[in-house]
């Protein structure tokens, strides 16, 4: 019989963890705080899954932590949201604290998997998703499998350059995805089109203070102009990349979420559009590309239905 | 017992059919051309499958062409250098004429699968083959499956966009690796490097006749500084895809291989420092990038591999 699992999404400032059923229904969740030292990190995610557990039984738990992981050391490599937790052997530090198998997975990857199993990838077999948070994140199922590649570190959508003399993005490359599309992008493509229109609503806001993204979305609803162009803008860059993935995978649906995503088809719109005009058929005809399902919580269910298949997911395959 | 295949590689100019062994070998093949009608094309075809599988015993052939695949209904949508084969049935056409299950599938995703088995990928569970023609073409196996994608129009790998905006790609999109970095891109950029630099070899070469991609090759060897720069430029624009196909699939080996790839040297030594400097670590670190090594013979291999597995190729796990 299918068990639950623990999926626990150990993020930048906070872990949230949460027992979920084999049909991705969540039970119960805690939530503690990720910052603090290697020790207080370490001993939050031992006391979110010891607490989270009582009175349910699981069978496994799987980490998602943001960052590049060595899936078969169970280890994070690289991790500029949580440095606390790079080179920490999690399996050795951690499975002895609650005598369950413990896995980790990248968050996007497992977010991916979330959304194929219950979410907007559901019904399928070919799906990419995309976050757009801080960064731009990924991860791809194909044939039903999760991409993982030989080390687990593959699903970075967002550093696929799409324009080879574009900015300069967080990972040291040009002109990647994330760094014309993702929600930093737009703030700071938001904050020079403020500048240059300073008697929009936006270049009006950004005299006062400090723009954020939730203002550009907010404005962009109200109808500013300026704010509108904004997140066109970053769909068109988002659709050059998608693009791309559809000439690559082939799949039936694109997905997107995280943050930035909230700005929904004043986001989406544009970014099919584009898709549609430099993708192939017949894969630019079949895809959708659509909003994400989950939410917030895709990274902890999908944690849970990887736990219980750390190896690469392939038992989706006829189940 | 593993029987022998037929493996088929459909040219815009050639049909070459070939007997091969469940190990790779090939042990017979004859030639047509595949000029003329549809019928005179299917009629080749048969002919050459006729004539090869002559005194052997044989289990099913795979019809390897250049164009998007529907997999499932084994038709070819659209094959801009083969026009004729676009729309046929090919299963219900051809399969009556020899008595053997037939299937077809993209010539790129057939060579990969070829190197996959047998050549540059041969120790290897992810590989991304490229090559390097009249156009980009590729094929990518992740976790021992050949990613076809939902229509088996998957993997193509010429038509990512790697800069927004660069030049007109065959495609319709812009700034396409294919459009940067084919054997058509560097006869381009030669012929306007030989223009800009009359006094070089290839200006000379240009001022008698019209430059072919093989003069910038032997030039290049010979040391000729304009040749050079025209092959590292097409290695620059190669690496910067495949930083991108590193992230995304963390494969083990990069194979390139095609008709410009006799390049060698001259261009993979370029685009490995392109992809190193633009791709991230872990990944970058443990792929490697080489020639591919069953030359022109990839296509005809492969689609005789796959012809004894027509699904995805996940026999291949665990045999």
């Amino acid at each position: 019989m299918a068990m639950n699992a623990i999926g626990v999404d150990v993020g930048g400032t906070k872990i949230s963890a949460g027992v979920v059923t084999p049909q991705g229904e969540l039970l119960n969740e805690v939530r503690y705080s990720s910052k603090g030292s290697t020790e207080e990190l370490l001993d939050n995610i031992a006391r979110a899954v010891r607490e989270v557990r009582e009175g349910y039984e699981v069978s496994a738990a799987c980490l998602a932590v943001p960052g590049l992981i060595m899936a078969d050391e169970n280890k994070v490599i690289f991790s500029p949201n949580l440095p606390n937790i790079e080179g920490v052997p999690l399996k050795e530090e951690l499975g002895g604290r609650f005598d369950l198998p413990v896995t980790v997975e990248n968050d996007a990857n497992a977010a991916a998997w979330g959304e194929f199993r219950f979410g907007a990838g559901s019904e399928v077999d070919h799906l990419v998703f995309v976050t757009l948070g801080t960064g731009v994140g990924g991860g791809v199922i194909s044939h039903g499998i999760l991409m993982r590649g030989v080390q687990g570190a593959g699903g970075e959508l967002g550093h696929m350059t799409i324009h080879a003399t574009g900015p300069r993005c967080g990972c040291g490359n040009r002109g990647c995805l994330e760094s014309l599309a993702s929600g930093t992008a737009i703030t700071r493509r938001a904050r020079e089109v403020a500048a240059e229109r300073p008697d929009s609503a936006l270049g009006k806001i950004a005299r006062e203070r400090e723009l954020i993204g939730e203002d550009v979305t907010r404005l962009a609803e109200e109808g500013d102009e300026a704010a509108l162009s904004v997140l066109e803008e970053a769909g068109l860059w988002l659709g050059i990349g998608l693009a791309g993935f559809v000439n690559i995978f082939n799949p039936e649906v694109v997905a997107v979420g995280g943050g930035a995503a909230k700005a929904g088809e004043l986001i989406l719109d544009r970014a099919r559009k584009e898709m549609y005009l430099r993708a192939r058929s017949p894969s630019r005809d079949l895809v959708e590309i659509k909003s994400a399902t989950l939410g917030a919580e895709s990274g902890v269910i999908g944690a849970a239905a990887l736990a219980r298949d750390p190896k690469t997911g392939e038992y989706v395959l006829g189940s």
